[in-house]
């Protein structure tokens, strides 16, 4: 982030016509809008696109979750057929929608909007060992950074994480575990939903993987290799080009945290152009939140994913974005100011 | 509400492609959007349209604040100039913006945006006796409905309380104790930014407020004469105005949230059309969030007004309805569901 342009943004900021400090934490993410630009004003973030990575999970065969696998494939059929909820809230807020197969067991039709980059049908079950082979995970992460290379070479000015992947709140878990140190109880949560004995069986699972998975998680792509999915390593590729690129990358829920734990582990000034769209149900997302200094914009109990979360959050980042550019200074306004 | 609907509206939510209660609280409220408008899926509130009512406050002389009266007005030349924080978030969202002088001291030239509803040049200091007649209070009061009426009819969808009058929230903090039962010390807050002498006066100005207009909350008109302001009674009369329309009101923070009080004293069915765009750093403002059984959807410690947090939440309301209306069922879509 450009310390001067910080700086100045946040004089404009105690210039405009309003109390100093009114606009809470609107005014800390113009301000880090303005230095990721390395401009002040900064420019709005739109248009946004919002950039579905999907992958399917070897961890499936163990039972963490009551949906079928072949759900990730239909969705992605839904995603591409308009009907889903992150198609719903990106018409609301003029985002376009973009799914990459990254990981799907099955064979998707060609068709317009979905970005054929499979690496694997699926990781391996890590409880048995990695997920992934370290060129399998380095194959999605630079899938992810071309995907946002290209987004931003159409022209979108804001990416929006969102992913889909039957059983990948699994795999989050447990990479949230190995960046911040969280027990599996505390960072595992349930998901779409599961009741009470598959919640227990899915924190052993996690509580497993980890210990079929020695990690150092100074390492990150060995990491992401062993304990990730391939949308996960993707979406970690995702936050490292678009903060290459200097363009905001709006995280969604607990699978863009933990992919945000392996990006900021691999390079730590990508955490400039993050901005947390919302805070999810998931407890790992808190623990991943806490870790990254990242405070969500939304805060409703959501748990879908899809990039939903986010979705929500895009107007409040381009509101951040517009009041710097748009509103009078007192001087221009002819307003007077406080009494000292 | 239609319970009937709303009955609808819970069923098609656990229908769509997504787990059952993953969208949190964007299921409430668009299962309330549908009670609301009678029919599911609702209609996705736009366009929307945002009312400032602006007034004068005679407490001013008090000193509540360090910032000089006169700045009401400029800032109502500021709002229709274009050049303030509404009006930069309203551009964002896609709201109209309108200014309704109920109450500014000084005359204010005729401009397009503007309203003109003056019931008086300011209220009494309330630390004296009442801060309004019965009669400007009820006159307000009308006007707030007459304005909702009139952006109806004008083909608005959604209305959004947007309030502007220095040394406001003081009013507010005796309505939110008048309404609860709060202690002024709990329910009073420091408005655009005061000092902790500033703001120990104000708790005692609120007090002796309290103690020099004995108040029945039973008689909402009574209270909102000698406690509120001439923007809080015409709030009032904009939400029940709203809600007899069956028109979603978007609340913005502790000036709106205090005008909610006193219109559901006065018709509690009008909470049925009631959203909180946001919360308020202002402690008042949770107080009477709470006491009205509103969540807020944002919650970021913005403390500008102007209905700059409830406009920050529109597009959140509209994404609740949006969902309802575009999302696939299940079967529509093809996608399997979760095993027993």
């Amino acid at each position: 982030l450009d310390t001067r342009v910080l700086e100045e943004a946040r004089d404009r900021q105690d210039r405009m016509t309003k109390p100093p400090g009114s606009l809470g934490v609107l005014e800390d993410i113009s301000v880090q809008l303005a230095g990721l630009a390395g401009e002040c004003p900064p420019p709005i973030p739109e248009p946004a696109a919002v950039a579905v990575f999907a992958g399917d999970h070897g961890v499936h065969a163990q039972g963490v979750t009551p949906w079928p696998q072949e759900v990730t494939a239909q969705m992605v059929h839904n995603f591409l057929e308009g009907g889903a909820v992150v198609n719903a809230l990106a018409r609301q807020v003029g985002a376009g929608v973009t799914v990459v197969d990254v990981g799907v067991v099955g064979d998707l039709p060609g068709a317009a909007g979905l970005l054929p980059r499979k690496v694997a049908r699926g990781t391996a079950d890590f409880t048995r060992g990695p997920a992934m082979t370290r060129e399998q995970a380095l194959q999605a992460l630079e899938g992810g950074i071309e995907v946002a290379r290209d987004l931003v070479s159409a022209g979108n000015r804001c990416l929006v994480t969102g992913d889909m992947g039957i059983a990948n709140t699994t795999p989050a878990a447990a990479l949230v575990c190995a960046f911040t140190g969280a027990d599996p109880a505390r960072a595992t949560g349930r998901g779409t939903g599961v009741d009470d004995a598959t919640f227990e069986h899915k924190v052993d699972v996690v509580r497993r993987a980890l210990a079929a998975n020695p990690v150092d998680p100074a390492d990150p792509i060995g990491t992401l290799a062993a304990l990730g999915g391939l949308e996960h390593a993707a979406l970690a590729g995702f936050v490292l080009g678009g903060a290459a690129l200097r363009v905001p990358v709006l995280l969604d829920g607990v699978i863009a945290g933990s992919a945000a734990l392996a990006a900021a582990a691999i390079s730590p000034e990508a955490l400039g152009a993050c901005f947390a769209g919302h805070r999810s149900s998931e407890p790992g997302h808190s623990l991943a939140l806490d870790h990254l200094g990242l405070r969500p914009l939304v805060d409703l109990e959501l748990r879908l994913g899809e990039g939903s979360g986010a979705l929500l959050a895009l107007p409040l980042l381009q509101g951040a974005a517009r009041v710097l550019r748009d509103v009078a200074t007192f001087d221009d306004a002819g307003v007077s100011t406080a009494h000292a």
